[in-house]
């Protein structure tokens, strides 16, 4: 791609540095601001740099905050007696869109993964033993990706919380809703037989 | 989709106001800025805004510009009595991107279409008839979209040009490179055996 100006092709790097983005898209993106007035380009980086300044870790569970504690964990209309542990603040935001759960949540930052160089001591897992320890917490939700590093990850952490005398659950495995038996791969399907469940009707 | 921080949610917010990005992509874009040191939101938002604010429109040919001439109305080495008229800037890189002009251009900012409002003297065409009066311009080539008011806009320009001695030539039009006879449309493929052109082994 050939620019008759290092501006616009500056910008155009910056887009295309995005994950996602080529440098076609990043060049849409660019004449697209430039049709716009200024402040459209003021609006957009304000907000961008504002977000990036201001987010901070919430100091409960790790989630992203805009204060010293999140949303959720000051919202005092939550069960504080029930925590979701998640990997990631992406799980987290999947589960609040379900608008099912009504607990709170601990963002472990990962899972362990010893190829990665990703050990324990890099997790939130001491912070979640301590919230633990406090005694207000009456059960555990490991909503952790199936995967063997997901699953050493629920291993390691209940060794470290069934002695202390909390409940440990895990989310549900099975065949997804409206998902065809036929293609449910055969680990799922097999599970799922398994571990069936009483029919109650609705 | 639920946000826990005002600050995530307004910047998810403003990269989706860009087009071809959904909430869901403005979200992984906003959460790799987050993965990334604040340098790099910095350095990004700085790049759009030095374009936004320095960005100009060359004096010469309506091309977008660094300085008050863009750098290839600058450059002595490019053929300054071929100029190509383009309806906008991307079209000008599609063409530099092939590396077989070396002449100017004049960016037209649109076609003549009376349906969007669009007349004659909201197009940079009075500024090309003064480039052509200036007497250093011996062809002129046409390389807008073969639609109607594409077509209406180079009849309206040659009418123009005409009578003031340029030669006035238009991009060929035919089936493309590597393109299947039978898949193209009847137009361009009728079109290309009335405008057949002699056969020479090269």
């Amino acid at each position: 791609m050939t620019f008759s100006s290092k501006l616009i092709e500056k910008a155009v790097e910056a887009f295309a540095t995005l994950p996602g983005i080529g440098r076609k898209s990043a060049l849409r993106l660019v004449l697209h601001l430039l049709k716009q007035d200024k402040n459209t380009t003021e609006q957009f980086t304000a907000a961008l740099m504002a977000m990036r300044e201001g987010i901070r870790e919430c100091s409960v569970c790790h989630n992203l905050a805009d204060e010293a504690v999140c949303q959720i964990c000051a919202d005092a209309r939550r069960d504080r007696s029930l925590v979701c542990v998640v990997e990631n603040i992406r799980d987290l935001m999947a589960i609040e869109d379900t608008s099912q759960y009504r607990g709170l949540y601990h963002v472990l930052g990962g899972v362990i993964s010893p190829i990665d160089g990703i050990g324990p001591g890099d997790l939130h897992i001491d912070s979640l033993e301590e919230r633990v320890r406090k005694g207000e917490i009456r059960e555990i939700i490991m909503a952790i990706s199936p995967t063997i590093e997901g699953e050493t990850t629920i291993y390691y952490i209940s060794k470290k919380l069934l002695p202390l005398g909390v409940q440990l659950s895990a989310i549900a495995r099975g065949v997804a809703f409206g998902g065809d038996l036929e293609y449910a791969d055969e680990l799922t399907l097999g599970r799922s037989i398994v571990a069936r469940v009483p029919y109650s009707a609705r």
